[in-house]
């Protein structure tokens, strides 16, 4: 018998109001942010806490089904004001998304503070704000044992050098295309990836979505195609709920090694293959861990190939 | 002891000479076209026919590595006037491509006619020309075992009842992401796939370039990455070059058998790896068939997990 009690996991991040169109149909002030996709999957695997913040009209019945899977919400700030709102559309393309609004409201004065209890937690996962607030974050950990973050392109453009500070500061890096040609300043993705690598941390995940994800360290490459679902109703999110099941699964297992990382690419990718069947968080309230890891077996079936003999 | 002889492939298609030029150098007049990659890479796993047409301008002992590896040129007509020619042009992103110039020469009057010999192949691979082309070379066969097609926007756009009629005749479609969005009107991808797969094959080959390629039948879904090179030289003629090898190793084992399929997507996916790491036609010159199965298990190695237990 081998037993194994799940690390917990720290995001910090935003929780939002998102407004999705898609030729789906829409859903106005759906919950969305960062930290919120990220904690709803990683709490398939791990307890999770949550830092971040909301105003004055968030419905916060609306986290009753992260806290009914023991998701530590005393991080979560309520602050004066409106709720970060984001309203986006996705055409019959669901790769194409376009930012039709962004209301920071109170997000644009967050500063993360962390609860007591939150200082000695073992995985951190640093979403994507402004990195001198990931800095901060960090500060105020005691010896975590694996750090993750994200970015995006506002702030490798606006801030590249604290940016470069955060890469230093962090085991892996969950970054998409995009974000990791712009870091890297090249159009070869497997070689910006590499360059990234050569920034500090010790694992790159490389998000692209429809086509799946791959991961490089100093001497491994590892690869998981997207799951060939059909029925993409909204994508919003898909990246931050991959990152929630890898490090939700990283922390239950409590091991960075290679066999363990690319379980944990392959959870993270079946979880986002969920959410993006329905709005919002929608489908992650319903989702089963039974359903979760059917689809890992699905992903192994469709991936799977025997080399030849001789 | 399991002994297999491998079928007889054949091929229809291009016979060109390529001028690309790339952020890596310039290559003028190399050999290209669908059927020299195609038939380069086939002839690693079983012999090949070819048919197409050059003009009195083609240097013939271009071809001499193919008659080495006894490719079957007796096909190859020689007309008045001159050489298909393509001029292109790579950025430092190899994904996009930009035509400079299309000379299509004799290649514009060409008219397939197999050789006696040629009509019993029991492989058949219908490269990129006119679909009422592709058509007269099914007339000429006797009864192939298994028919493959490829195809582009020109026909898809110009003669979609054609290649509708085409679709209906063969087994397997090889097409990159594009076509089949195009084909099928469609911009979700698996679904576009599946649209083509109501069209008449019963395989749908789906090359993404840096992104591998997938293969959907009615209830099965594979897929394979991409090499992870870095060192990507000159990607023209990389999905000829992949069905090339696909198919080829379907003719050396004589099967359609998943498992069988599954491995000629890795094998074409490993010959598509060598290809574009020089101009042209170069590396797959030099190219052995144990480097090949070399990177078949780097192939599986970069996607193999293991399930977990329990």
């Amino acid at each position: 018998m081998a037993c194994n009690v799940a690390e917990e996991v720290l995001v910090v991040g935003s929780v939002a109001l998102d407004t999705v169109h898609t030729p789906y149909g829409e859903c106005t002030d759906g919950l969305g942010g960062s930290a919120t996709f990220f904690a709803a999957a990683a709490s398939f695997f791990a307890p999770v806490r949550v830092v971040g913040v909301v105003g004055e009209d968030f419905p916060m019945d609306q986290l009753r089904f992260l806290r009914a899977r023991s998701v530590d919400l005393t991080g979560l700030q309520i602050a004066r004001g409106r709720t970060f709102r984001w309203i986006g559309h996705y055409g019959t393309d669901p790769n194409a998304r376009r930012t039709l609004d962004t209301q920071l409201n109170v997000f644009a004065d967050f500063r993360p503070v962390l609860p007591e209890a939150y200082r000695d937690t073992a995985y951190v996962f640093l979403a994507n704000i402004d990195p001198a607030l990931q800095l901060e974050v960090l500060h105020q950990m005691r010896s975590p044992n694996v750090v993750a973050c994200d970015t995006m392109n506002f702030w490798i453009e606006g801030a590249p050098g604290v940016v470069m500070d955060v890469l230093r500061s962090v085991q892996i890096v969950i970054l998409n295309d995009a974000e990791v040609r712009q870091l890297a300043d090249d159009p070869h993705l497997i070689r910006a990836a590499r360059k990234v690598l050569d920034m500090g941390p010790e694992v790159v995940v490389v998000k692209k979505g429809e086509h799946g994800a791959f991961m490089v360290s100093s001497d491994r490459f590892f690869t998981v195609p997207a799951f060939p679902t059909e029925s993409v109703v909204d994508p919003t999110g898909a990246g931050d709920t991959f990152a929630g099941g890898f490090m939700g699964y990283l922390a239950r297992t409590g091991s960075l090694e290679e066999g363990m990382l690319r379980r944990a690419m392959v959870y993270g990718s079946a979880v986002a293959s969920f959410a993006v069947e329905q709005f919002s968080v929608e489908r992650l309230k319903t989702l089963t861990y039974s359903e979760i890891v059917e689809r890992c077996r699905m992903f192994r079936k469709m991936t799977a190939f025997e080399e030849e003999e001789g």
